[in-house]
Order: C-alpha cells, then sequence, then structure tokens
C-alpha cells in the first residue's frame, strides 16, 4: 500500500500517470525505482533532474492516518482482487480508490444515473423514480453527488427497499462538494459507498470532473442521462460510456425544454429512448441474470381501468401541466366538495401532487388511447 | 374516363381490386371486356355469374356531372401523366383520385404531417409551427383533415407565405367529416387540394382510414407524427411509411403523456427524434436538391443572447409549464408594474402565451446552457 500511495503522492503524478507508469512497469515498486529517463518513454515526463522519487511523504502520512482512522475507510488499489471488474477493463484505469462505506458494492452490477445541475421538477421526479425501482430491482444506483438529477437519484436509491447507491466524487474522500450535500454524503457513507480517485484533503478542480465522469460511467452496466443541456458534463459521461462500450439511455422531454436538448441529441446518436426503468431492466436483463421486470412502481400505475370514471375524468381534465383548482372547476364541472374530494383520494392514491400556490399536477402516466 | 368509372362502379370492387384488375389487364377497357373467370385469375374473385359487367351507371353519371359543375373538380386515373408519381411507386396505387383544388401540387415534394385527434395545446402548437415552417421552405404539407394535429398541420401550412396543403379524405370528394372542418376543407379546396379515392357521395366508412392513410404517407417524401397514442391511426400511416420506404420523424415529449408514447415507440423502432423543422429540412436536402434550412422562424426565436437580461430571468423563471402572475412574481421578486410590462413586451414577441385564467407560458425554446 505504501508504494501505492508513494507513487500517488509523487508531485506531477496524477491518477492517469501513474496507470500509465503501472503499465509499464507493472508494480509499484518497480515504477519507484526506475529513473525519468524510463518514466518518460512509457509516456510520462517529469520535471525531475535526477532519478530520485520524492514522494511528498506528508501526503502518503495523511493518507494512511485517514485509513487507521474508520473502520469504513478503505484504499483499494489497482491489484486487489475487490477493484471492480468493469472499472478494471478500461484504458488506464485508476490506480487507487478512496472508498467510505461498503466496499462490496463495486462488484454488484451498477446503472450510472446522471443529468443537469437545473433541472426541471419533473425531471427530479424521474430520476428518483427510476432510480427507486432500479434499485428495488437489484442495481446499485451510481452518480456524482452533484446538484439536480445526481443528488435526485442517490435519493431515490437509498429510499428503496434493499436499495443501494455509490457516489464518486471530485474531491478527496474526506471533503464535500458541494457543501450543500454534506448531509446526503453522510448517510451514503453510511448506506452506501462514496468513491473518490484523490488523496485525502483533495479539492475539486475543473480538471477532476471528466475524469470522476468517466469512473461514473465506467463502473456501470449502462448510464441514463434523465435531463441534460447541450454541452453538459452529463452528455460527456454518456459519450463515455458509449466509448467504453457500455448502454446509454436517455429521457426524451418537450423540444422546448433546454435540458432536454442533450438527452434529444444522445437518441440522434444511438442512444437508446427510455420511457421506464422497465425499458433498462430488459435491456440489461441478460447481465443480471434475473427476468427484467421491475417490482410495482407505486409513482405509475397503470391499472387504470380499475379507477372510478369520475376520477378518471378529473385526471382527464388535469392534463400534465400544473392547473389551479379554479380551472378544474370549471374543466370539470363539479362542485367545489365534489372536486376536493376526489382531489384528496387521488392524492393519497400517488396519482396528484398538491403545489405551491394551490395548484395541482398529475404524477402518472395515463392510460394509452386508441 | 367512362371506362375508368364505369370500374370503378362495378360492385364488389374498391380502388385497392380496381388496381390488382388493371395489372393483370393493362387498361380499364381490357379489364372491362374480360370475364369473371379471368378476374379470378389476377385474384379478383367476384359473385358475378356470367361474363357481364354492371357497372352502377347512376354513379358513372354522378361522378361526370360532378366533374363537369366545376372547374377546380378533376378525376386523375392512374395512365394521366399528371398522376404523382411518388405514389405510383406503390404496390396498387389508388386507380383514380377525385380532386378539387390545384392539381399540381400532387406533383411537388410533400411532407405528411400527422398526428393524434386528442393532442395537446402544446403538440398542436407544434403541428401548426412545423407545417409552416416546412411549407414555408417549399413543402406542400400533407394530412388527413382529422381533428387535432391533422387539422393544425392544415392550418399551419395555408397561414405560412406560399404555403400549400394536401388533405387526403376518407370520404368521397364532395362530403367532409369530420364537419367540424366544413370550412377548413373549403380553404383547403381554395388555396390547396384535396383528394379523394372514392366516388362522389361516398360516407367515410372504417375500412376507409387505413387506405387513405396509405395515401398520406404515399404521397410524401416523409411522414412526421407530432403527438400520437399507442395503437393510433397515425402509428399505422408512419408504419405505412416505413414500409414504402420513406423517412419517418416523431417529436418527443414527456414520457408522463399518452400522446407521446407512439412518437416514442417510433423512434425506438428507428424513426428520427426531430426538434425543428431544419432537422426534417436537412434530412430531405438531397430530394429538395436546396439547402436545407429554414426561414427564419418566429415561433422559436434563437437570437436570445440580444434580449434584455431581466426579460431573459423572467422567461427562465417561467419554466415551460403555465404559470400564474403570483407565482412568478415570487420567482422573480419583480414589482406587478415591472412584470406586467415585461409580459407585454414578452407577448408582442411571441415569446410568450397569455393562456385563459391569467396564466402565462411559454412558447420559445430556451437558449441551451452549458
Amino acid at each position: 500500500m505504501q508504494d501505492w500511495l508513494r507513487l500517488l503522492h509523487t508531485p506531477g503524478l496524477g491518477p492517469r500517470r501513474v496507470a500509465r507508469l503501472l503499465e509499464g512497469f507493472g508494480t509499484p515498486a518497480a515504477a519507484l525505482q526506475s529513473g525519468a529517463r524510463a518514466w518518460a518513454e512509457v509516456g510520462v515526463a517529469t520535471a525531475r533532474d535526477g532519478d530520485e522519487i520524492s514522494a511528498r511523504e506528508a501526503g502518503v502520512e495523511a493518507d494512511l492516518a485517514w485509513l487507521e482512522r474508520d473502520d469504513r475507510h478503505h484504499i483499494l488499489a489497482r491489484d486487489d482482487p475487490a477493484y471492480p471488474p468493469l472499472l478494471a477493463e478500461l484504458p488506464d484505469p485508476p490506480p487507487a480508490l478512496y472508498l467510505i462505506g461498503d466496499p462490496a458494492l463495486l462488484r454488484r452490477p451498477q446503472i450510472a444515473i446522471v443529468g443537469s445541475r437545473d433541472a426541471t421538477a419533473q425531471g427530479l421526479r424521474h430520476a428518483e423514480r427510476f432510480a427507486g425501482a432500479l434499485a428495488a430491482a437489484g442495481l446499485t444506483v451510481t452518480s456524482g453527488l452533484a446538484l439536480g438529477i445526481d443528488a435526485a437519484a442517490h435519493r431515490g436509491a437509498l429510499a428503496a427497499p434493499g436499495g443501494s447507491t455509490v457516489a464518486v466524487v471530485a474531491t478527496g474522500p474526506d471533503r464535500v462538494y458541494p457543501s450543500a450535500h454534506r448531509r446526503l454524503a453522510h448517510r451514503i457513507a453510511d448506506q452506501g459507498l462514496l468513491v473518490s480517485l484523490w488523496p485525502v484533503g483533495t479539492l475539486a478542480r475543473p480538471g477532476h470532473f471528466p475524469q470522476r465522469n468517466r469512473v461514473i460511467s465506467g463502473l456501470a452496466l449502462g448510464t441514463l442521462v434523465v435531463e441534460a443541456a447541450l454541452r453538459s458534463g452529463s452528455l460527456i459521461t454518456a459519450r463515455l460510456a458509449a466509448e467504453q462500450g457500455r448502454s446509454v439511455y436517455a429521457i426524451p422531454g418537450s423540444i422546448l425544454s433546454p435540458v432536454s436538448r442533450g438527452c434529444h441529441r444522445l437518441i440522434q446518436q444511438g442512444a437508446q429512448l427510455v420511457e421506464s426503468p422497465d425499458d433498462i431492466l430488459e435491456d440489461l436483463a441478460d447481465w443480471l441474470g434475473v427476468p427484467g421486470q421491475a417490482p410495482p412502481d407505486t409513482a405509475a400505475p397503470t391499472d387504470a381501468a380499475s379507477l372510478d370514471p369520475e376520477h378518471e375524468r378529473v385526471l382527464t381534465a388535469m392534463g400534465f401541466d400544473p392547473i389551479g383548482l379554479e380551472e378544474l372547476l370549471q374543466r370539470t364541472g363539479l362542485t367545489v366538495a365534489a372536486l376536493s374530494s376526489i382531489l384528496v383520494l387521488l392524492e393519497l392514491n400517488g396519482r396528484v401532487a398538491l403545489l405551491s400556490h394551490g395548484r395541482y399536477q398529475r404524477l402518472d402516466a395515463g392510460p394509452s388511447k386508441t
């Protein structure tokens, strides 16, 4: 372990260059014993004058102290049998992973769910619902702990019965970015797994995000993009997934919504359009070795036929946009008392949500019309 | 012409069986001179006992009287050089087309735009906007005169500068179905073209619709489905277009909307996801022989950078769902006076629509975010 850490803490070496050295020399010890010229021959030019390695010993000590501090802290080097096999398939896989939580999750089948920080309310609901259903079906949900879709995906997975989630962060394992997600990060460390590629104390840097994204897609069998703008990090993650030979899924939306454009672009380029968690489970059925069926999805009941016709009429009148009580009264012709009692029942059944300012919105999909 | 009409008015023969007789015998006259046994040999079994043809002469007379009544009435037989070439490519093309309006439109490049009768407000706007832009770019917009998307597509094309539209109906040329579209049908007869496959006086029958749909897709270079439920006529039209080797385009939408499901299914099966009229013009550029660029699309201004930052902020706060003034005040923190004057300007610029009950909705696409 000490040799791994010394290599990681050698000035000028990041995870990708360390990976290249390991490819060239086989082990950290062999790499450390080789000189600058030999390093240059495997494509790692350094500013070193001589042949001496001068690791930042304070960094090595800090990592080791962190490792000792808590049973849930782990550092997983590439030669460890617990190293995630799908990640090991990548060119230049990360030489070491800093972990907080349950390392066994890394060997379970994972689905990456990523998307915009500026997601719409409906996008956040989709992320939570898909994550919950996929987690309940046995997939670990992997994402990046970012605001918006990422956080909704982590939360959806944590809320599912038996659900688990992995967060790959762009900082060292002891830092949380964004700071608004400190509590979420602690919940994930307790019930899931936090993964970092960087030593203790490392702060988020712009250059970290593409490397982080590559690990998110690299850990997973497939990547689902819920909402994403054009030229966004989520699109990069999806492109990396495709390059890694993994499946890419995208949820469509209104052609007027900027955060659906990225998803539409992906679909135009060959990503699979998905409407439900089942679409993903069916696609991954061969990998999962189980029939691709999500457990009943309470947020999208399909047994609409059994609904009271009056309730069905209210749902139809609502449409899928938020609507005020007054307009709904006009559209249905019901009395306030009748409509209110129907809305309460629909809300209890999870078919309708009460939004701010007394407005309502359908949460479920309608029955398909002929 | 009389021979054509006699064949069309022979009891038990519809357009498809007449087409088969023409394939077998070359001309209507030759078919009329052949006996029942010869007909059976080309796959047209009839209840005729002897070899005599007994056309409904009253029907022939009615067609001829209709033809004489108005300069804009035409009957176009399959051997007429004005018969639309793309339709002639189909197996069993319609033996004769009953026309009201300008027959020259049949030889122009056409785009079929079809969709649900139960369209959403946004779907109707999409149909009108796409039809307007494609018509302005030189494509004739072909549809089925049905309620919902079809009618919006015809209207969008008629409103475009230099735009033209073709309506293929499921009745005889002198009947309008649905009757709510009588005025629209007259506008199309005046400024475009009505097409029927059936003799004068024929009423709509369920069996007519698949034949009508086949002609809509068969006349066009490609078919755009704006909104459609699963198991809908629009999906049949799209499938026919694909079988005919034509392009199929579909507009995506919310995964919660039943009338987006059909579009999503089509995309999953290989239809092209389109976000703008330009996507279609680019795809058809080779056929059109013109650079695939729609003229400026007033409904979707893209020059958002030049907008007052305050206006931009209001648009961002609106999102894409209908919103009341009160909630918009809260989201923006503006005064009523300031917000109202901004909304008036945005409405004048076509960026925002005032809906019923004082609610507003964005009409334009937002700028893509990074």
